[in-house]
């Protein structure tokens, strides 16, 4: 270990947010330096601190860590939230890469031209792809994979409270998840993440937006 | 094992590609299932064979593998592709995200409707962002990571192929890509996968594009 973890991103959801729910569930305290000037993107830039040009940048065991789902995979591994063998990694993997895919759209609507049609999109594909599988997964065991806690729990958790913040009733048909949110909501660091002050973000609104688009110099949204 | 490995997929790359890639350098053998018709996925559909609605499919060790990234870690890992801890592990996942990012953007092009500002954007954010970051890691290693081969040398040996495709002197001012791909398409099983004949696809056509809307009932293209 090398000191405290940092998270550098900007002050809001986007891809970091789940590296934040993640670190919070494997109680590894964290720092945040938001991002709020095209300047300090340029900075990490000179510095060579991204590898690829882009954030989430983590600061973590002495190395600069970015690609957000390398990152998730390391602590996910390291805290024991990955599966215990082979078969389970891949069924974490597997039904963490569809919480994620359905997450994209959502984390990608602030950018979006038609947000209605999108908005349904969304609506339909979690209806009717995602939610039915994770529905049936909990139908029995109170986690998704393999009877304990992984990062596919954290991600599915994160996934269905930002849904209801779009679809208020969404999980109305979808009981098993319902129970598994209230299991999950009750972990004792999840209550306090989602308790007001805490370093969970709130949902994106116009600043958040223009503050994207002023740090990496894009003149329109988008999609 | 159960049996042989069988992949279902449309006759094309996509993102099977990768997974035929990752398979012909672990040396496991595969057939194929073309997806060629709507009834034929929604046969699939209906035995509930792809969890999300989604090919890749992948038959493999008695199960039924869905999404491209987590079957790819799931073959990484089985065959030792994956790096040999945790950090070498998170570094190999680094580099895959982000050649993956690269070839993801090369993989949608037969669906935008402005090619050339697709093209434009490919090359560039290729010779800025990505290819000096293999090219700084290839600057004495033979391998990206931890002194040995891993799944993200065969992901960056398939999209190095890929962009010369499309930019044929790409790599020269890459000298360590270069010598790269030369020492990577001397391993027998890749200098195999790259004779005619072999179950390498070829790059999209009208065919491909064709069949992919035909197969998901989409009206238009995408992008």
């Amino acid at each position: 270990m090398a000191g405290k973890v940092v998270l550098h991103y900007f002050n809001g959801r986007g891809k970091m947010e789940s590296i934040r729910w993640l670190l919070t569930v494997a109680e590894v305290e964290f720092d945040e330096v938001f991002l709020t000037t095209r300047e300090q993107y340029l900075k990490l830039l000179s510095n060579g601190d991204l590898m690829f040009q882009q954030v989430p940048l983590v600061e973590m065991d002495g190395m600069k860590l970015v690609q957000t789902k390398a990152i998730l995979n390391y602590i996910a591994e390291k805290h024991n939230l990955h599966g215990k063998d082979l078969k389970d990694k891949l069924m974490v993997n597997t039904h963490s890469e569809g919480v994620m895919d359905l997450m994209e759209m959502i984390m990608m609507l602030p950018f979006a031209a038609d947000v209605k049609t999108k908005l349904d999109n969304i609506q339909n594909k979690a209806k009717d792809r995602y939610l039915p599988v994770f529905e049936k997964a909990l139908s029995g065991p109170i986690y998704l994979v393999g009877g304990r806690l992984s990062c596919a729990d954290v991600q599915l958790l994160e996934c269905t409270l930002m849904l209801e913040e779009k679809f208020a009733d969404i999980l109305a048909e979808f009981p098993n998840l319902k129970s598994f949110q209230g299991r999950m909501t009750s972990i004792p660091a999840v209550s306090r993440f989602l308790q007001p002050g805490s370093k969970r973000k709130p949902q994106p609104d116009g600043v958040y937006v223009k503050t994207i688009m002023e740090v990496f110099d894009i003149k329109s949204p988008f999609l």
